[in-house]
């Protein structure tokens, strides 16, 4: 019965099934910030699927990497930035919508099936957040990403003012 | 008299011109929201240049599409993007200003107009909402774009606080 | 002692050992703005690295271009975007935070060091605005930019509001 767990519940047990461990260190490197919140809106930097210090599924969707992985990858972006979003603001609760989210998908010539990688993403975001999940989306198949990733995710989220 | 008719008459003769039907559908799929407002702003996801439900001019700018189509893929992307701000908040007079759009351009290894590309564009958002059309643009030559699209645009509108 | 220097004076040595002319034209050509302001946030068009009227070290990183060239221009975008928003504001005290950098590197297929060429602008940022220059930041390898620039960078400032 998901839907009676809590988002932090449902987060726990996504970042679980996808082996992420949360206690992991999350870091964005020295020179800039994981996010940075402003009032009510908090910036999420471009997450690789990075896990226990290693990008997952390195390389380039539709030729080292299917379908099916990708969709996994930009679901392990997706649940580092909800774990970041989580450590900034103590729970998931405080979310109120996500604004946007760009999905950098690092693809072949004629790889065309972006939407349906971004959709891994999308769908962690909607079943963790549950109506918070709703976000506007973009998605561009790249030349390269950092560190071979297969893709990259920012995120910008709204909170409730109350947030802490 | 261009000047005369109002921000809402001219986004309506502007669709006419490009044969966009304003009455169609303009979904975004089923994963995620094709706009989400928060307070004062509005987040609009990247839009292809899609019409009647088909992604008009679709290839790769430079190969499969000169410039004059680029342009005019451009510009359906942006009539799109002021149709959803429209059936949103009822009337374009109520967009203060366009703070970012991001134009994606799919294109080839050499070719560098991007930005007469993206002028496609711009002068949309220019004609229709005249001194509110005013933005700041980022323009990037990208790999692929879903459904082969040649052109994708994402937005972020600033309303006036009236706005319904 | 670098620390016992303004903002803007820090920004103007920054600028002069990059050999960034201050008062040359700064524009963003007609169809778009440079920045607008809403409310206290700004938002900086995507910058090439241009100095006097031309592109500084045209050319695709990792083959007409070295890592530390990548740097430079990243620097030079950099520049630039500060000093459009000094031009803006008045003083670059009036940052508060960037909320958000993207870095666009036009790079070869394989080509990943993309985060060591965007530290050539985060560095420019966190020296001129020391705790302020903190930023999320997003960096991406695309398939072209305009005028065959190496890099593109946008930006997201907060302004105190207090700022003019």
């Amino acid at each position: 019965m998901s839907n009676q767990m809590s988002r932090d519940e449902r987060f726990l047990a996504m970042a679980k099934e996808l082996g992420f461990d949360i206690y992991d260190e999350n870091s964005a490197g020295g020179h800039y910030a994981p996010l940075i919140r402003h009032d009510d809106e908090l910036y999420v930097s471009g997450l690789v699927p990075r896990m226990n210090g290693k990008v997952q599924y390195p390389g380039r969707v539709g030729l080292e990497l299917n379908l099916a992985d990708a969709q996994e990858a930009a679901g392990i972006s997706a649940i580092r930035g909800l774990a970041l979003i989580r450590e900034a603001i103590g729970s998931l609760d405080n979310v109120k919508a996500l604004l946007r989210i760009t999905v950098y998908v690092k693809s072949t010539f004629d790889f065309v099936d972006l939407s349906d990688v971004a959709n891994g993403a999308s769908d962690v975001f909607t079943h963790v957040l549950g109506e918070a999940g709703k976000h506007t989306r973009t998605t561009v198949g790249v030349y390269q990403l950092p560190k071979n990733a297969p893709i990259e995710v920012d995120m910008i989220a709204a909170l409730y003012p109350s947030a802490r």
